[in-house]
Formats: C-alpha cells, structure tokens, sequence
C-alpha cells in the first residue's frame, strides 16, 4: 500500500486495522509516505535495523508487534515456544544497541509470558503490545502537560513568540502520538501560546526533515537548519531553551541521545540557556554505574554518510558525496553529561540531573 | 577543458599559463577536475560569487585577477579607467561579505594604482596579482613552519600518532598552495610525524570533501565525520588538537570562521584541548570594534540547504533532502570568542588571542 500525498501523515506510527499491524515507513519521508503491513518477527527485525520505524519509544513498540507475530506464526512443538520467543526476543535487542527502551520493552515481554500456556501466548503478546501503545500515548501526553509549564513560564515573562530548537526527531514520529520533546511544543501550540522551532537537520540520516515534517503537519512555526547553526543562534539570543528526547538515560543522569546533542548542550551552557530532555521512564537504565564506558555507542553504516538520497522529481535518487576511497566513522549517538542538563521531563514530573532527584519522581528505583 | 582524474589535481587552484589565467572550479570536487579559464572580470565575480574558487585567501587573489582582466579588456576613455575598476572592486567585493581578505586585496590593488598612468594599470595589475600568489605561498609555508611547531611537541609527549580535528576546508584548496590550517599538518606529515585528521564534513556545502580529497592526494591519513560527531571525540579524548582557519579576525580575536567552528571551540575548552585558528594577516580587521555587531554574517542561498549534489555513475544529480514548503536559514559563518582560542599561528609566528598579543607580532597595526 503506498500513498503520496503530504497533506496525510497517518494519525500514529503503528497502528492495528481489522487485526492486520501496520506501520509507517519512515525511510521514504519527508517526499514519501508508505505505509507498510508487518507480517512477521523477521519482518519487525528488519523495520527496526532498516530504520523503517525509528526513535526509541516506537522501535520497542513495534518489537512487541514482533513477538506477537513469532508467537502467531510458530509452527514448531507447542512447548518450545517460549524458547523461540526469547531467541527471537535476543535477535530484536540486537538491532539497535543504544536505546534501551527497546531492550525494556522486549525484556518485560518475554518476562510477562512466563507463567503463561504457550496455547495464550500469541494473543497476550498481542495485547501486552496494545497496552504499550495506549501507554506510550499517555506516557508522551503527561511528558507534554509537564513540559506546557516551562513554555508557559517563559511565555508569561517574554510576551513573545518562545524560540526553542531540538536536534533529531522526537516527535510523534519517534513515538506513537506526540512525540516526547516536541509533546510540550505541540501542547503549547494548541493552548495558543506563540513557538518557533528551530530544527536542526541532525546529519547523518537528516531526522530534522521529519520533525519539520510533523511539524508542519500540525501547523507549527519552524525553520530548518544544519548543525552547525545553533551555536551562533545562541550566542544571538535567538534561543530561549533547547529539548531532545533520548535514547538511554543513567541514574547519573548522562543522556545517550543522538549524535550532536553534547555539542548543543554545550552552547546552551556557554549562553545560559535551559537545556531539556523529555523522556519517558523505560528511557532510564538504573543498571548503568558509568555512562561513558558502560553505554555502547551504537557504530552505523559508512554508506550513511558517503551517500544521501532524496527526491528528484517523482524519483528517489541516491548519490555520493564523499570521494572515492573516503574513510568515515559514523557513530550514532553521544552522550551529555549531567552538568549540561537543566532538568529531565518525565510522566511524572520534573527532576534535576541528579539520581536524588530522580528517586523524588521514581522512589521504586532506588535500590 | 575538462579533466576527469582524481590523481591529478593540479599543484595549484589558480594560476597561469601562457599569459592565460585559470582555476580549478571546485563546485565539481570531489568527484570531477573540472580546469576553467577566467576570461574577464565578470568571470571573475560569478567564480567567487559561485564558489568555483573559495576560501579567503583564494578569493582575494582571484578578485586581483579579476581587476587585471577587466583592464586588459576597458575599451572606454582611458582616462575613465580608474573610476571604471573602483566599480569593479565594489562588485567583486560585495560577492562575499564575512572574509575580510577580498576586501583587502581589492582595496590594496585599487589603492596601489592610483599613481600609475592609466595605458600600465592592466600590467601592474597583472604584476600585482602574481605577486599576491607569491606571498600567499610564502605565507601559508610560514604558517606551517610556526604550527609544525606545535605538533613536533605533542609528538614529542605523546610518542604516536597526533590527533587533529579540522572544520571546513581551510587547506591547499583555499588558498594557493599549502593552506593555512592544513599546512602545519602537511609539513608535520613530511617531517614524518605520524598525523590523523578528523575532517569534518561541514554542512551545509560539505567543505570536508575538499579536505578529505587534499589530504588523500597528499597521502595524510584522514577520517571523514559528520559535523555532529566532533563532541563526542572529543570526550573520548580522541582527538589532540583542533586547528581552522578564519575569514576575519577582530583584534579582539573574535574569530569569523565557517558555521560551526563555534561549537567544535566550546568542545575543545570543555574537553581541555587546544584550539588553535591559522590566519595570514591580511585576515585581521583592524577596523572592528565589537565583532559580534560588526562582522557581517552572510546568509546564503536557501538552495544549499533543500538541495545536495553528488555522483552517480558518472553524472552529477542534485536531490531534494528537506520537505515541501519547509522554511530554512542559511548563515555561512559563526563567531568564536577568544577565551575558546589557545593560540592564533600567523606567519610571523604564534600570538595568545588578545589585542597586546597580535600587536607583539605586528606592531604596526598598533594605531
């Protein structure tokens, strides 16, 4: 099924119609929208590593979804289920190393199955992933109704359009519905309050083209730039805070998110501007004692960076802009340490970079 | 004239031949050698304007040629040949605001032949010209003589391979021969220091294929990276010192430099690595006071940030990578402060970033 037409992003990333899973193929966007049925575990392995279906909410999503459809699909002896799942459960935490959500995510999964007969697993796979979908959008709206408080306080003292810039997508794109750090954006938005959102093109796999792509779905004030403009942006006063989602999140508050946002961080702490991450809380990993040697840095493809596609026409073209025999690296994510970070939103509210602060909001982590 | 052989890039970007002038028209690197002759003037001003010849030495000098050529060929009353190529001059200068070079080599040029008579101005002109060439390789040699310096002492503490990481192209290609920042690194790399260069791609017009393409032609091992990935080296304590070079400096050495040179400066100071900014003098602007009102910042055309161009097969294909509609800004420059700067290397040797310290070094800018 492929439909071209700009005007229609799909309500959600993911969504279940007449019991078949769908997914938007966000490969095609921002010239192109695909939508895509998920047919299979192999099928959501490949969506995950092709970045099909990308940001660390929705990839844990569409794991589950995986699962499911291993669990529907087995034809082996009945008891050996719960085997295969978890093999199938180690081959989707592979994909992406970074985010934890999706280790979380495929983890509590297989975990709820234990205690269930192999004959029930597929349908309460089916609704575990439901569940976490419904979550997720509860989880992204609290994250945007806590985030609408700093925007309206900073709207009250400056009575004027609120400049905010966020690096990658962690829009609705990234999740299911609103997104984590354009949530408040977007909230803010429809209770009237003027924004602009500077939108940083987050090279690479240029991710900023789908968050001026949702933004401009909903209407929302934004202009496009490279990365390497926000610094001056700053220095302009043309920013009054920053906001990124992220991919893992340690109780010391060192935030794994994509590549460039250390760099952004760092501006905003060399011209005193507020510096936010919006996360839910499976984007925290209480497991991690040292960020900077424990999170694994996910190392991407070359050809991410040698080559670039985009349209051309009614065409997709790929072409290259390394020369030939260029050596790259392409690593994927950074890490911002805690002295850069104004506060972390969460669902629950908003802490400080520090575990106290942390526990405040999430008192069951604390062992 | 077209030559196809990324072996062979000619020795310099700009140069002459049986009384003829041309340039490597660089908008076709990395992927094509594509030799022009400049013919006019006017010729002159669209090179620079396009970028066929960039960077702030390059332009300045190409500027010259330009005067030269549109001499050559006045066919007015002579005696209306001075004010004819002071109009000259104000269009070549307004092709680029930020580099301060053009300015000054069209001002020097202008100002140097107001005593001549007008049937020798082409001649001294052309003599001016070749003589610029002259001193921007004499330059640029002292340049790396004064910053070899630098790496033979890290070298000498370290006993491996120094780390360097660069933004945009501020080597050979910039200028005639040699660069400014690369040419520390080149003659380290002959003395045979063992020297790896993070080049930074330097979005939006990827200067850091030109780099990466100069430093393979000179055998310099090199790691290509997307702007965003600098930070995190960084922090990896992967990377031993920064160098770039500038378009203008104010003598408060606040430093005009390509978008994104601000960011790699504040990583570099919270990293504790030194950050060093290679410049001939002709890029100081005495005439500053406060850089951050003063120095104009071009804004470029929003073109560069919707479209990429590269190879495929053996055409060129421009894409589109930004969504339909989408709004974007395209500053070519940023400002770096002098607290982010370790050290400025002219070719008169290395001076702390302070007004006392660039007037030790040329004392008669001191009125």
């Amino acid at each position: 099924m492929q439909i071209n037409d700009l005007n229609s992003l799909p309500k959600r990333t993911i969504w279940v119609e007449d019991e078949l899973i769908f997914i938007l193929d966000q490969r095609f966007l921002p010239h192109q929208i695909i939508i895509e049925q998920l047919l299979s575990g192999e099928n959501a392995i490949r969506a995950i590593q092709e970045m099909r279906v990308r940001g660390a909410p929705l990839i844990g999503i569409t794991a589950v979804y995986g699962l499911y459809l291993s669990a529907q699909a087995f034809d082996g002896p009945i008891e050996e289920l719960h085997n295969y799942l978890s093999g199938v459960g180690e081959c989707l935490k592979a994909t992406r190393p970074t985010a934890v959500n999706l280790a979380w995510a495929v983890n509590q999964a297989l975990k709820s199955i234990e205690p269930i007969q192999p004959q029930e697993v597929a349908t309460y796979l089916r609704h575990f992933a439901d569940k976490l979908v419904a979550e997720d959008i509860a989880i992204c709206k609290a994250i945007g109704e806590h985030g609408l408080s700093i925007i309206e306080k900073i709207y009250t003292q400056k009575s004027d359009t609120v400049q905010i810039l966020t690096h990658c997508n962690a829009g609705r794109l990234g999740c299911v519905e609103w997104g984590t750090a354009l949530a408040p954006i977007y909230l803010a938005h429809q209770a009237g309050i003027p924004v602009h959102v500077w939108v940083d093109e987050t090279r690479p796999r240029n991710q900023g083209a789908l968050t001026a792509l949702e933004l401009a779905d909903a209407d929302v004030p934004h202009t496009y730039i490279v990365d390497n403009v926000g610094g001056l942006l700053m220095r302009q006063k043309k920013v009054d805070f920053c906001i990124v989602g992220a991919d893992r999140v340690s109780l010391e508050a060192e935030v794994a998110n994509k590549i460039g946002t250390y760099l952004k961080a760092l501006a905003a702490k060399a011209n005193n501007i507020p510096f936010y991450v919006a996360v839910p809380s499976p984007t925290f990993d209480c497991s991690i004692q040292n960020a900077m040697s424990e999170i694994p840095i996910e190392t991407r493809s070359e050809d991410e960076i040698h080559y670039i596609e985009g349209q051309q026409g009614h065409d997709r073209q790929k072409v290259r802009i390394t020369p030939p025999d260029t050596p790259v690296l392409n690593y994927g994510f950074d890490l911002t340490p805690p002295e850069l970070i104004t506060a972390i939103i969460t669902e629950r509210g908003i802490c400080k970079p520090t575990a106290e602060s942390i526990f405040s909001l999430f008192p069951e982590w604390r062992n």
